[in-house]
């Protein structure tokens, strides 16, 4: 490793900020040669605890972090938010959203935000965000929490990187339940009912509670039971509440517990599988672009077919 | 190839339904055993024009489509539907859409509709659906119609498998304008306004060809200009116009011209990575189990890194 390399992981190591958006700034141009540097820095990492934070639009998750991001500075921590809108291909609005929300935290250095742009990353937005937690996750925070919008199949990817995942939901109709069930199954650690204030918001508890209660007997072996909080974020009532259950979420899989395990191998198994298909992606571009093309055109042509050529170039790509 | 599997792509070809689908609710189990078939249909295929239909909830599609199917079975042509709902992780919401949907043609045999189910897919909803029209393209329908729901990455993966491609627009909002900002540069070949008689129509025919000029502008290479059209699919009114649109973009893309070859190549290319993808997925789901878990927990333990594993594991499939 070059000497410049070197001493860009110190400063990272150190919780120099400005290092760390440079690097962020090149997983997002999908660089190569930020590979060696990850490499170090998931060696030096596991330093904070990556909590994981989704919901539907409008269910208040800004305000919701904003608020507990609030509630660890006055306990001291310091705490960096990575948020990721895989719905927007522009990355204006993120930097916008940015703006708006460092205001809350501006001159504190103890608070670290940054948006992931949304667009290129032919690797998958969710590999570039595991990449950007490993160089956050090599800093000195306590805490390191990813936002996404909604709850769909790109949000659950990128949530698989987080430890501990909340999902939030609005006092709900139709479609929230939907995502709720979709959530309960598979991500959900803790769940947030917003807004606590809304008049339907007793009801959308009581049917989570009841859809966690039917997924724990489906899965009998996990021994963690989601909570489901009430919270009213634009107050701060509730935050100090669901601080404590995500700490506890955190004690339940204690590093060493056969419990942690089984979940870290987990998110491993997720992280090495994007990494090694965007390995695959970035070689089969990297390749003499006309044996591409000499090959496809008898594809096209109906003489051979995808499967024999996706076999060909597999063989290929390994070595 | 058995002697079985060889009864089974001639009925395929001759255009029997019921072998079809079964053939389908194999793609949709993963059943490895259906590779072989797969690659004979790809070589028999080509017969079907494939048109792809996207937009978002409530832009009308499924009257749409049905208005579609109307007018290519008065002009006497067979018409299949493969419906694609990424969103939905049930598949009994699939189920009862077909039911719905089917009444308006049942009885009819130059007519087959069906639904994707969404769940499972560990190589991806896109790479069975490109399977599920490998068997659909190799049997005697003139229109093979993809429909899909929203217009998120899920969506345009799906959309990328069909020739011509549909981009439905509601009388728009904020979402929608940002949605087709992004379909505009990536996918549509023509803009379909429904709900013509909504009072904002006009204003969103508009805004749609100013996008689309600009979108040219940027890809000055692309002999193809999307129109924009309305339709009221309740009424059927503008359905035989957009079908004479829907002639003349397969007919801008004839067969054996550069345009066609460059489209073409550009499908291939995008089928053969989810192929690979989903060849890659398979292996290592194949290999021993406590083999991989030997080498996550070194990852975990941060005694190694992701990124080497996943060399290791890369050079290990191609074997």
């Amino acid at each position: 490793m070059e000497e410049a390399d070197r001493s860009l992981l110190d400063a990272v190591a150190a919780g120099h900020i400005r290092s760390a958006a440079r690097l962020i700034t090149r997983v997002e141009r999908d660089d190569p040669g930020v590979v060696p540097l990850l490499q170090a820095l998931h060696r030096m990492g596991g330093r904070s605890k990556v909590v994981g934070v989704t919901g539907p639009p409008g269910a208040g998750k800004s305000t919701l972090i904003n608020a507990l991001v609030r509630h660890w500075r006055q306990a001291g921590l310091r705490v960096a938010v990575l948020a990721v809108d895989p719905s927007s291909p522009f990355s204006g609005g993120a930097v916008l959203g940015d703006r708006l929300r460092m205001m809350d935290h501006s001159g504190d250095d103890g608070v670290f935000i940054r948006s992931m742009a949304s667009r290129g990353h032919l690797g998958g937005l969710s590999r570039a965000t595991g990449d950007a937690l490993t160089v956050l996750d090599a800093m000195p925070w306590d805490v390191v929490l990813i936002e996404t919008v909604g709850v769909g199949q790109n949000e659950t990817d990128i949530m698989r990187h987080a430890a501990v995942v909340l999902l939030l939901q609005t006092p709900m109709g139709g479609d929230d339940v939907q995502a709720a069930k979709a959530g309960i199954n598979e991500i959900g650690d803790i769940f947030v009912v917003n807004k606590a204030d809304h008049k339907e918001a007793d009801r959308s508890v009581q049917m989570l509670a009841e859809m966690i209660a039917l997924a724990q007997r489906l899965h009998s072996e996990r021994s963690w039971k989601p909570p489901v909080l009430k919270t009213r974020a634009t107050t701060g009532e509730g935050v100090a509440e669901l601080a404590t259950h995500i700490d506890r979420c955190f004690a339940a899989h204690a590093e060493g517990t056969p419990a942690a395990l089984q979940r870290a191998r987990t998110r491993m198994r997720f992280r090495v599988g994007e990494i090694l298909r965007d390995m695959l992606d970035r070689r089969m571009r990297s390749q003499d672009g006309q044996w591409l093309e000499d090959l496809l055109d008898p594809v096209i042509a109906r003489e051979t077919d995808p499967y024999a050529l996706a076999e060909k170039m597999l063989e290929r790509a390994a070595t």
